[in-house]
Formats: C-alpha cells, structure tokens, sequence
C-alpha cells in the first residue's frame, strides 16, 4: 500500500493505493504483449496521433493535475505548471519524430553482383522491441513519471508500456493513468498499450517478467543496481536503461573567477538549491581556484534561504545524513549545514575540501549527495585540478566556467567530455531541454548504459531494434522499405541519404 | 600456451604461442588508453586511411596468410580466399562510412526561446568509448578475428583495440597482428592502437580491466555468457556486445514444397554444410509439411558427402555428442547419423522430428549444435507450425520459402521477424553481406543486446556514446559541430535533415 504524504507538513494526503498483487502485474503484461503487433503495424503517423492525444489530455486537465501534484511533491504549482508543459510538449516532439521517420532509419542496398562479396537485395528497418518496464522516478511527477519521457519514447517506438509508480506520488499515478487510458481509448487503441502497476515487488516482477523485452528507470544508484542486476541475471537478459546518480562537475577557470566570480557565486547558489537540489544535474562538485574565498561567498548567498520541502523521509535521512558524513571526511570543511524544518522541509548546505584531498577520497567525495547541498573543491594549479577531473566518476553533465580564449579551456573541456555527456560553457546544468540535440545519458554511474539517453529525440533507439530483409517481395515489405517510399521518408539507398534537405 | 593444430590429422602445426602474462595484458591496456584521445582527435578521413592500410597489407600478403589459415583451420583455400578479401573489403566499407560522416549523428539546435521549455544553443555528435577488448572468432579466421568486423568498427569509432586471439589459430593471429602494427606504425599511428594478447586468463583480465570500456565477442553461449556476467558484475558495468548461439529457423511453405522441392531441399544441403556447418547462420531447424520425405531427400543428399574437418576437438566433440543427444530425444529420428574421419573430420548428419515434440522439447531441441547437422520439424497445418514458431528462441536469421502471392506469407513472415533479426525470403542465411543495411544480430541467445550488429555500416554504433555541447563557442566545438559545416557532412539542424540528396 502506499499513500501520498505531504512534505511541508509530513501529513498524509490522498487516497490510499494498494499494492498491484504479482496476477495483476501478470495481466497487465499479458494485454500489453497482446496488442504489441496492432502498435507494431499502426503507421508511424497514426502512432504520432496517440501521442497527442495523451499531450492534449495533460493540458486539459492542467490545473487539477498540478494541485494533485503539489499536494503529494510539495515542489510548487509554478514549477510543476512548467514541469507538465514540459511533459506534455515532449510527447507532442516524438509525435514530431515520427512523422519526419528518419528515427526507423530505413537503409536499401539493391543487389550489386560486384561487391565483394556479392549480394542480393537486402533493406534494414529498426522494428519495436515489445512490452517495455518504466520504473516512474520521484523528482519529476510529470516529466520522469507515467507520463514521462520513457514511457512516450517506448510509445513512440511501438512498443507497450507498464509502468510501476513511484510511491511518492501514487494518487497523481492514479490519476494519470486514468486520464491516459481514456485518450488512447478515445484515440482507437486497444486496452494494453499502457497500464500502471504499484508495490516493490510488481516492480521485480516487472523486470524479471519474460514478456519484457527492456526497462526504463531513473532513480537512486542503489536501487537502480539492484534491478540492473536483475536484468542481467535473467537466463534471456534485457537492456536495462537506468538513470542512477551523477555529480556533474563544474569548472571555474582563475579568468573566470577573477572576472565574473560574483555572477558564478550567485548562478550556482540557484541552480544546486533549484527544487531543493532533487534535479539530477545537480551541480555537486565545484572546482574552484584556492584561497579566494568562493565557497563563503556561495554559503553567504544561500544562508537566508527558507527551507524547502524534500520529497520524501527517505530523501530527507539521506541528505541530512550525507552532508553530515561528507562533513566528518577529514579536510572537509562545512560552510553551511544542513538544517531540518516542518515536514521534510531542509535548508541548504555547502561544504569545502582541497582538491588533494578530494583526488585521495574520490570514493567517498564524488558521491552524489541529493538535495540542495554542493562541495566547493579548491584546487592550486592546473596539475591538481587535472589529478582531481581524472578520479571523477561518469556524470550526465559537466559544466566549465572559462573565459572562450583562455589556453587551458580546450583541455579542461575535453577532460570533462571524458566524464560526461552534456558539457556546458558557461552556464549550468539544471533544466533539460527537450531537443533532436539533447543528450541526457552519461558513463557509469550516471546511467547503466552511456550510448543512450532518455531525453531528446534519439531517446525511442532504446526500444527498437534492426531487422534486415532480404529478397523479401515489395508487397510483403514493411512500407518504410518499399520501393517506392510511400512514407516519403529519408533513407539510404544504395549507401546515398536520400531525402534531407541540400547542402549549403 | 597454445599451438595451431591442423584439423585434417590432428597433429599441431606451426610455433608455439606463450599465453599472456597479466603483466602483458596489462601493459597493452595501458598502451591503449595512452593513445585513445589521439585517435579521437584524428579527423575521420585520417582515421579512414588507417582502416585502408591494414586492408592493403592483408591484401599484399594475401597468399602467405590464406596457407597459414588453412594449416591451423582446415577451411581450404578457396574459402579462406574469398574471407580474406571479404575482411579487406569490410575495412574499406568502414573507411567509406567514417569518409560519409553521416555516422557522428552531428545535430544542432540553435538557440530558441519560444520552445518549450526555452532551450540555449545544444550541438550533439558521437564520441569513441574508449579502449575496447574483442573476443576473436574460431569459424572465420580472418572475418571475425584479430582484422575482423569487431576490430575494424571499433577503430572506426576512434577505439583502440586490444584483442584476445582464438587458440585455434594462434600462429595466424601472432602473424597478423605483426601485419598490422606495421601497417599501422607506417600510416603513423603510435603503439597501442592495435595489441593482441593470448590465453584464457588474458581474456577474463580484459573484461574486468577498469580501462576497457566494452567488448566485442563471437563464440559459444556459455563462454560468452559467462564473459557477459563478468562485464555485467564490475562495478562500472561496461557494454558487452556478444554474438551467442542461434539456430537460424528456416520454414517451407506447403506451396513451395510442392513447386520446388527438390531444389530446397538442395539449397538446404548446401547451406547446412558449408564450411562444415561452421557459420552462425547455419539452419538448424527447418519446418516443412509432414508426410513428405523432405529429410530422407536432405539426408540422401548428403550422404555421399566427403568427411570435412571441424576447426578443433572441442567442436569436433561437441558435434559428435550434440547430434547423439538430439538422436535419443524420445521423438527424434536420426536420418543419418554423424561420422567421424582422420583428424577432426565429421560427416553431416539429419535428424528429423514432428512439430508437436519440437514445441514441448523446444529447450533441447532448439537449441544450437555447431557443425554441419541439421534439424528437420515436420509439421501438420498452420497451427501446430504457428506454436512451434511461438517457442523459437532468438536467432540471427530466419529463412521463409513460400509463393510470394500466397495468403499465409505475410504471417509466417511476421512470426520469424518477431524472433530473428534478419529475415530471408526464398534463400539460405549462410553468407553474410558487408554492406550499410546490414545486420548480424538478433534477439538473445543469437546475440547479448539485440539493438546491435557486429557486421554492417552501423556496427561502429557499437562503440560511440552521445555527447551534446551546450552553448559552446565556436573555436572549442569539434569539426562536426561547428556552424560552417567544415567536414561537409550530413547533419540534423534546428530538426532539419541537410546534407543528403533530395527526395524523388
């Protein structure tokens, strides 16, 4: 069973959920690998249509979902007003990718009896994989949730979805549900395409189900592990997709400093207090020169902050616990603790370490620490600071604060690009922008697989996967690989790309 | 240690070849990551001339290595001939896709504050992983062995390889490994680009090194299911791109049988022999109507069959037991029973079933046995062919043989897609195209991650990760990235495909 809590108060709110029991986990499998094949053939264009559909019923009923939301996420009627927008605008983009079809990648060689070695007529198509897992993440009630960006690039791709709901929000899941249920029947989709499950072990019978064919997760590092583990034990594994824990570095440059140190002080008190320091790209680690009192300048900025509510008890422990721990490494130094308020409510906290120190206790240090707290790491000279990026573990971003003509910006950013996969000049990582650009994935920890990403455009790959005919009669071909291109679709053909736009 | 043995008397042939120390392994490794950033950096046209150089010296010695091959393998000269050209030719394909560029995925997203959310300037192109470790191949000497498919897309990628040579054909492997470090070294490459360590332990020491970023393997399911659990039991758990068993299904239709039986059933006799049954795509399992004598036809075929040599006395073992096993399945019948000869050599041999004892014995009986046997399922109407369809495992091909016109195509053509990764309509899997829509993969056993090929233009995918740049100036992009397109390759620009020739 889980319940809704409000975090400002620590009060229930919302109805109580049961747990899925392991029949109804079972059945929701069994419809959605029923209608796999119907969303396997639906053309790309009428699956874009489902995906609109499920955008207009979010923004329909925007303001209700947005009181539910707060009520059991405490993050704000602005931001989640923004977060659904999001959401929403995101479905409507793989909408958007599959109507321009270049994302199935359709590939045509005709039979050439010169090549070496020869070969008949043989045409590549990526096919959806099947029913797909989505483990709904805390932080992000719309955007990383049922209606979130694993589920629309499953969709998107053609293949079903279950997701298992986070308990942190398990009335807004509900009610999602509901509302998406309703518009995929209203938009001609058969029952099966997406259910809900609730409870640990639906999600365990999730991932060890032999009808699922792959799983989407965001969340802890810990937990994320475990079902990887899962995943890879199964006697048929599944590529397991998870968003676990990233510490995305930033970089300050002693030019950057020395010229707009107030800007970077000021700029990186809001983005590692944004939503009380629960986004993933959370700037934990500051690489800042030695001496010039930054880290004070930071803890100044952010002291008179009011507290904000943690989305849970077990985010609020682990933070009030994780900054005290980090505090106790020797050499640490806490600039500002973590205090507690009403509720789950925190204040921020910022700690500082020198950058020697840092490169000898990496293990314990580059952790990710979630909520509003950030560790400010002096370093003298540019071998402590190169000794101190090459211990980093993957992050999703890694940001560098540099002036564009400053000789060491090339080799700071390409020591950061080692460790990441977003870097950011200039600026800061928090927001995720949804574009054909994003890339929102890194190296292990930050995600469990560093070729995929689960924002942006190329998010559906994870779910689809080659198939290549050969010989196979035009009239029993997948239209995306017939001769004649009925979709209008850009493909390569005889190793040409065959329908972008011309060159210059 | 480890000593080539020619497969036609048993008795070793050419040096003896010391395994390598954990000191060796190491020191390769070492040599790799020292040089991975200089061949990231390498623009792609340069890496192209690398990939033409190693095909130029195979090519320059080629009759040399076609003896070595055939003294340590027994395949023959014609065969080893026509690989050797074709491992030359799939190093210049991928020279060709690094010339094209289209596979960095370059896309830009220019600044655009009426998004939603706004997003800033977002660039994305493909990275190299890293060092990566590959497994070389015993059935393909030169095609999947140290300059085989997995080495030539890794270096595509910008990866160094380190490669764990196949003790079947170490002298060939010590020999071509001298090849191409000299090739490379003349193209101006520096060491560790390309080593190739020797022996059981140097292959597990790979997987586990913190510094190989993912692995390429062809072989047995339990040798690379356990290397798979290895990769996926480190602490960073990295990609592991494993080709497994697969029994390649093949169904005959009513109406081709009746047309054009007895040319199927030589096509089959062909197909499952070639190389002594030694290829991954051999059919293992073909489905044909009931009551027709198709297997006593195959077997008759086969049975003046010269005894052909298999590659070394594990597979020579393993066939032999595997098809006594298959033959005492109750059910089973053994039409021709496999025979043994000088050295390793083995006769083919036929066993057929019915469909109903296929489907419910499908763990055994479905199951690869590498060599030249193969498997015939009889079956009575659609529906008992429809279940055992059903129960298939995942391989990399399924071959359909049927009258383009006739109602039940379609469908039997879905059922093998839904299991296979390449599907053969009206021919034999065996032989493997080099080509940009192909694709050597297929749901698990066939391979580890079914969205992967390790033949084909997008093999390289294997091996590079997404990397966005965010507002990054100009003179710090890649060549990709920047805004005049210096690499004049095809890229994706504010959701715009430019670069490739216009449609119709």
């Amino acid at each position: 069973m889980s319940q809704g809590i409000d975090p400002r108060t620590g009060e229930p709110v919302g109805p109580e959920v049961p747990d899925s029991s392991a029949e109804g986990v079972s059945e929701a499998v069994a419809r959605a690998q029923e209608c796999a094949q119907w969303l396997a053939d639906l053309p790309h264009t009428r699956r874009a249509g489902l995906l609109r559909a499920l955008a207009t019923a979010l923004r329909e009923d925007e303001s209700a979902l947005v009181r539910l939301a707060d009520a059991e996420t405490g993050l704000g009627e602005p931001r989640l007003t923004g977060e659904l927008a999001r959401t929403a605008a995101q479905l409507d983009m793989f909408a958007d990718v599959l109507d321009d079809g270049a994302f199935c990648e359709a590939v045509i060689d005709h039979a050439d009896p010169r090549a070496v070695p020869p070969h008949t007529d043989l045409r590549r198509v990526l096919a959806p994989l099947g029913p797909v897992a989505v483990f709904a993440a805390s932080n992000f009630p719309f955007a990383f949730s049922v209606a979130g960006g694993d589920t629309a690039s499953a969709l998107a791709a053609g293949c079903p979805v279950v997701v298992k709901a986070h308990p942190s929000h398990p009335g807004l899941s509900v009610r999602i549900a509901e509302l998406l249920a309703d518009a995929l029947a209203g938009a001609g989709a058969p029952r099966g395409v997406l259910a809900v499950v609730h409870g640990h072990e639906a999600g365990e019978l999730l991932v060890t189900d032999p009808r699922i064919t792959a799983v989407g997760f965001t969340g802890s590092t810990r937990g994320g592990r475990a079902l990887f583990d899962l995943a890879c034990s199964r006697p048929d594994p599944i590529p397991f997709y998870g968003e676990l824990g990233s510490i995305n570095p930033v970089v300050v440059t002693e030019a950057a400093l020395e010229r707009r140190g107030d800007e970077i002080a000021a700029g990186l008190a809001g983005s590692f207090t944004l939503g009380a320091g629960q986004f993933c790209t959370k700037p934990g680690a500051v690489f800042v020169p030695a001496g010039r009192g930054f880290g004070d300048q930071v803890a100044e900025a952010v002291s008179a902050a009011e507290a904000a509510p943690l989305l849970n008890a077990r985010i609020r422990d682990g933070y009030v616990t994780g900054v005290a721990a980090l505090g106790d490494v020797p050499g640490v130094k806490t600039l500002l603790s973590a205090r507690g308020g009403a509720g789950y409510c925190v204040r921020p906290a910022v700690l500082a370490v020198d950058a020697q120190v840092f490169t000898e206790q990496a293990d314990v240090l580059a952790e990710e620490c979630f909520g509003p707290c950030t560790l400010i790491v002096e370093y003298a000279g540019a071998d402590e600071l190169a000794a101190a990026l090459a211990v980093l573990p993957g992050s999703l971003t890694g940001s560098l604060h540099a002036e564009p003509t400053e000789p060491g910006a090339a080799g700071l950013l390409a020591a950061l690009r080692r460790r990441v996969g977003r870097v950011i000049f200039n600026g800061w990582p928090t927001g995720v922008a949804v574009t054909w650009s994003q890339h929102h994935g890194g190296p292990w920890p930050s995600t469990t697989v560093p070729l995929h990403t689960s924002v942006g455009a190329t998010a559906v790959r994870r779910f689809l996967r080659p198939v290549t005919y050969q010989d196979v009669p035009g009239e029993l071909l997948p239209a995306a690989l017939r001769e004649d291109n009925p979709l209008g679709i850009p493909r390569r053909v005889d190793g040409v790309l065959i329908g972008g736009r011309s060159q210059g």
